[in-house]
């Protein structure tokens, strides 16, 4: 069964996906660059750009799996860019220039239809308005047997976490304060949709953890819902 | 200059330092136990209750600083006990028997005025009904030029952090989910506050960080709070 997967998801120590302020300049808001300081300086990432060089390692490691058995990605419109509401014209495609790093299918989820976007090597934007199961099931398609990421933001990945989709997902916590931004775990009872913890390995930079869905899942999830229910403090 | 420290203090991967539903039987809330079995297994951590063995490394490297040049304690109540209200009587001594491992003074914070309480081994727990600066007080006195560590729990640090009285505090982050339960990151901006990472070492167990207090601790404070008052997310 091919699996729906996170990488890379850099959150710092106080749990911020984000810094306060996103916008064309700041695309993780203030401070937010930060996070992802462990991931550029890896081999994949450079590799990923074009560029040679890199360090070779735990980050590397880590940073690599988002390449293996990866067959499209599904990506919140916030991730495609800072533009909000209608399209006004065609003309923003992406963070990434015209040659993004995906090369792959691309999901955009958006409330605003517009047409399929091709890019230089093989990235292709779709934007699916149908919602998060009509996204998963484009990118299964485009996928064709392989693996799907779904690259974020916060809200996209909580989407389909609290739809039980997302098989594993690797956050990279950061040793840094943001103090305020979007935050990862507010919102959320992870136990309680039935993930735990599987791996989680240092680097000098960043803590690596994956988190992975156990099963059996339902019975799992009443045990502790109950937990939180009663405390008023579960989602 | 004496300092006011914060030791081993716990949290889960998601931001949690105790599970829901604290109470005599669980007093780390449900959950919360699994957060410190880095820390019961240290030597430090044995030692301190009349046990030999345990295991040396980075673990009882950082547990064994909250004996160093350590003269006195403050806890909150909750930490003290699961008794809520005016003390019925002054049955209840503490979580941790006849021999507590302080060995210093203990000042608890309280609403409830009560008799100085000495145990056996050196501890003397001492109520304090003023608030925290008269708590801060009483402790250095008593500590006599030693530092004092505040041990907890939640509340009592943040009071401490937002009056910017803690000096430094080390958190160790245990690859666990809690899913709901008491926040430690959320209701306070530690940026905003001047607090930044300076240290970050992970053991097979836990990420062990060490937070500090920034100077000139007002400018940095004040740069980084325009940026969270601006977007309404900062506290």
């Amino acid at each position: 069964m091919p699996k729906l997967r996170v990488h890379n998801f850099a959150v710092s120590l106080d749990g911020y996906a984000a810094g306060p302020g996103q916008d064309r300049d700041n695309p993780l808001g203030r401070g937010g660059l930060a996070m992802h300081e462990w991931f550029f300086s890896t081999r994949t990432f450079r590799r990923m750009h074009g560029q040679d060089g890199g360090d070779a390692g735990i980050d590397d490691d880590f940073a690599a799996r988002c390449t293996e058995n990866v067959g499209a990605w599904i990506i919140g419109r916030n991730m495609f860019g800072p533009v909000r509401g209608p399209w006004v014209d065609e003309s923003w495609k992406g963070w990434w220039g015209e040659n993004p790093p995906f090369h792959t299918a691309v999901i955009v989820l958006t409330n605003h239809a517009r047409p399929s976007l091709p890019m230089d090597g093989g990235t292709v934007f779709h934007f699916v308005t149908e919602g998060i199961e009509a996204a998963l099931t484009r990118a299964m398609e485009a996928a064709d047997s392989r693996d799907v990421v779904v690259g974020g933001g916060v809200s996209t990945i909580h989407q389909y976490l609290r739809a039980h989709f997302v098989d594993q997902m690797h956050l990279a916590v950061a040793p840094i304060l943001l103090g305020c931004g979007e935050s990862f775990f507010n919102g959320i009872d992870l136990r309680r949709l039935g993930y735990e913890v599987t791996d989680h390995t240092s680097s000098e930079k960043v803590t690596h953890v994956v988190i992975s869905k156990q099963s059996p899942l339902r019975e799992q999830a009443e045990r502790t819902a109950a937990c939180c229910r009663e405390h008023g403090n579960g989602i």
